[in-house]
């Protein structure tokens, strides 16, 4: 890899890219991301919650090359850039205030796929056809679609039509222990200030192999590594999920969590719907907007123009830190439990 | 202190808070807070940086107990409770995008006053005016009106008036080593994900002692700490007043955060002339409202609605990361020394 | 309290000692304690693991005193010096290489009971007992030895003949979630350069309250607090206890670790047999001394001077980092359970 | 690099050893570095300060790695492996209590040049000639006496005779900023609790370029990193140096500490002396073992066994925490500036 600059991390330090990455990270479909919150509405109850898809697409890039490092074995600099390039895009897709977005267009029963995994691949095509094309081309052998194409699978998961080597390199961003959830479950307990990280990064790496198509977390050669056992294996990877049990409990599903998402759901769902009934054709063009140009603030001036009285008290109180009582004291409504 | 609640935060862990600060905390003046960036458009550097005022004034409001904490002394519950509200309203004052918000002002030779200072002793008085008066009353010994123009003069370091125990206080949160610069300084660092922070908080609230009206770094009484002298107090103000200089050189210097910062200035300047131009009273009304309702986002809103063409191209080049070249490359321009 | 001196410290930055608190610091029984490692044998594995005794138990008062201040109440500022002395001292009976040593005793089907906790509260009395024995009774009501005695108690968990109010005191050092737990899997984490902390200190601390005569980490009175709820703290206790479950798995019962413990062993009981065939007067007398007086480099002489050449050569192995491969691979041999 | 194990260490999380490394690490010469305290008796001070050179000489090859990464340039695999054991040995030569002991030498008058970076080539050539040099050749090109001989001479930044690429290695182990002092400033920070680190890591990795034999902090091509300017490099730079200082200024330079070094000191003295006029040969015997086989217990016993009765009173003393007022009280000695 020839890095080119770095950007600082509160995680990492400081995270490098190459030429190619900056100039995907430099395209106006990765910019939005610097605008839409990683956790949404959290900020409400965790102040410190104001961190962004950008820096968590940065950091999992970065953890899917500390993985990829540690198992390269026969891979060669091309498959290190693609994984690395799955990581930074993993989440392009994401809409304005994901999760609870996705939410209310299920609330709605609308009959649309619009969710973020597919909208991710979707992205990931539009960008081999940005005005850069000629510039990234350089940097890859082989058709740019293509490319592109494979690496919104990659990013996604969608192991279909995958080389081996590609599906290895999803299981290191895609998983049960995966970079994307390394990540976010590091970031987002460094800016709530509250975490339940029960493992180690450097330990977590350093128990890791390959197991043909995916990685594992247990060594598998008696004795290659000698501080190393199956059953310091098994010991992370319990840490790692109960971590992520734990952060769900009280971090996603804090009550006034769930209040404030319940308060935009709400919100949002009687602004489509009201534009739906005055300009049907207005209505589809914003809802294709979402997934491609909105940020944060755009889905907030969308329920301003387009929500009744009601609708903007709720988000004019959101913007105060009042919750209604009545939604606060609900204990057990569970969000999807992926983010 | 009768702690009510907490707020989680990255910094400190968890930071308690009275009955009477969570009244605060939770009139709008206070949550407008939430939503201005305490770094304003460094963000665009540093990507981390997106945290806001609202963190950064809990902070404040919590390293000015610690120093308390220290050197109480003679001091009794209110005045403790005191520090404390003028360490949380310290910044309640500011505009915002504040610094950047200012220059422009400044660059317009508006014979106006509406800095920060003055805005914070302004927004002080008018929480006593605020409808929680009564419960807020109950909480504080004499006149309600009286007791926050008090917290106006303490939290901005204006003396003028202070009874000498106040004088005191006030030193804690706005003098050369302050709670003010300790949070911020400790608290830039960690979200932009570089620092040059040269001391160890804990070591300088171990040297710190009182001196009449002022708090120091220098123990008085010879051997009254076992494990501290005179040198070392030195070396502690040595290091933090260095880490401020590399702080400002490093951070708010930085070349690319001076070219967006001179963007926004040209862009909410036209836009400011623009509508004065077009509607003296209006401006004068919005001009009010920023200082006493406005958030980052609302600035941004304005320069959409009254700039030309051109101040929107810099603002929505801003959005994605776009900086002008010839600004870019400007070194030696220097911003308001303090933040 | 009135604070005289502060120690620093890798964990909590600072920890201040009271006048009292440093007279007991200073004493022959207590600086014994900076010549036993907290580990024993197991930096022979973790490299890092070198801290001792003395930091474990200034860390176990600093501890103690969080947890208290959370919860005083209806205490003062004696029991407030009360619990903090018994945080202090709580593993002042120590032997060098603690488990290990009670280990070899255990094996040798000696009809002792010289453990540690008995032991604790033997050194407790005997301090009051101490040349400083005016010097400390200055800082206390009523009389010295009964008050150690006391100390012993709580320092130990030995409810016995407490009030009810020392019960309390005594469930802050020594209950399932306790200040000496919380201090090791902190410290023990941090030096050896592993870790399975999956809850964060602040946030136990915010979820602490009393239950009559034991802190309990659920939140008693309904909405007392806003920010927790029950399902809150079940969640930090369970973190808690697995961390603690993890740390032994991993750190404490890591096979090489319980190799080198199984020299000691067997190296210690070589030499104690030997001296006891040899000369059952001396036997008794250094056994005594290891309980009061011995450091580990004592232990390590005792067998240079008293075992066979085995007993030697397992120690001069030890210190070259040689552990034979056959008791290497040993699984499941399990320790004491609490260290 | 094929790398075969790791050590957890409390600053970097895991340090990966290739096989010749561990080779070297479990040889008596090096694993005496576990047994030899980084900060000789400065843990009567700071009582965290209990690490060893052993994990600073781990450390410092991890640092020298980070350094080599960034530079790499036109290097090959066998630099890499060089640059890496000559940061693993670079203390291998130092005597217990280290520079207290060079200056009970020097103290002496002794015409010797027995000093550590002298000890260490010594030590160096001396593993070469080891019981594993079959084992070791295996993975060395050449001769394996004038290998060790260089990496001796790259470790201790003796110049005279290496080629230009050595000498550029050397700088990265032995300059004014090098991997040895960054290791050393984080490490002894880390464990006695107080830092003056002004600088962060991943800053200065980012700012480090090569100037032929010299590794620099500036980044010579204009514009080749964006994120930095040769304005930041010497902002990095400051930070480092004035972090220097003031570590030496409180920790090195702490008057406790070096009355503790003076008592030692005289105690070492006293003893060598009068072993000197006893038993001439056994003398050199003796203090030849020092350099090679000795440990910080050996020197103490040494004490015990030559000193006379006020000697050991000082070191029974020590022992204890106690330090002689008048000594105490001495502000300006300065110890060697170099640890």
């Amino acid at each position: 890899m020839k890095f080119e600059m770095s950007f600082p991390d509160p995680l990492y330090g400081h995270i490098r890219v190459t030429h190619l990455e900056r100039i995907i990270i430099d395209l106006p479909e990765f910019q939005r991301l610097k605008r839409i919150k990683q956790l949404g509405v959290a900020s409400i109850v965790f102040s410190g919650a104001q961190h962004t898809r950008f820096e968590h697409c940065l950091g999992t890039m970065h953890i899917s090359d500390l993985i990829y490092e540690r198992i390269k074995a026969d891979f060669d600099e091309e498959d290190h850039q693609k994984v690395r390039i799955a990581g930074l895009l993993h989440d392009v897709g994401h809409a304005p205030f994901s999760h609870t977005f996705e939410l209310a267009l299920k609330m709605m029963n609308l009959n649309i796929k619009f969710f973020h995994e597919e909208n991710t691949k979707k992205i990931c095509e539009k960008i081999s056809l940005s005005k850069k094309k000629d510039e990234m081309s350089q940097f890859i052998t082989g058709d740019l679609n293509s490319y592109f194409k494979t690496i919104g699978k990659i990013a996604t998961g969608d192991k279909e039509g995958l080389s081996s080597k590609d599906k290895f390199l999803s299981s290191i961003i895609s998983g049960e222990i995966d970079a994307d959830r390394i990540d976010y479950l590091l970031r987002d307990s460094l800016h709530t200030g509250v975490h339940f990280i029960g493992f180690k990064l450097s330990l977590l790496l350093e128990s890791i192999s390959r197991n043909e198509e995916r990685f594992e977390l247990i060594i598998g050669k008696q004795g290659e590594y000698r501080a190393f056992h199956e059953r310091m294996a098994i010991a992370i990877a319990e840490a790692f999920l109960i971590s992520r049990y734990h952060h769900y409990e009280y971090i996603v599903n804090h009550p006034r969590n769930i209040s404030a998402n319940l308060i935009f759901v709400k919100a949002f769902e009687n602004s489509l719907i009201r534009l739906k009934n005055k300009d049907p054709v207005l209505y589809d063009i914003e809802l294709n907007r979402f997934f491609n140009e909105c940020d944060d603030q755009d889905l907030i001036n969308f329920i301003y123009k387009h929500g009744d009285q009601q609708a903007i008290d709720l988000i004019n109180n959101y913007k105060n830190g009042m919750i209604l009582k009545h939604i606060f004291d609900l204990k057990s409504f569970a969000l999807l439990p992926k983010i």
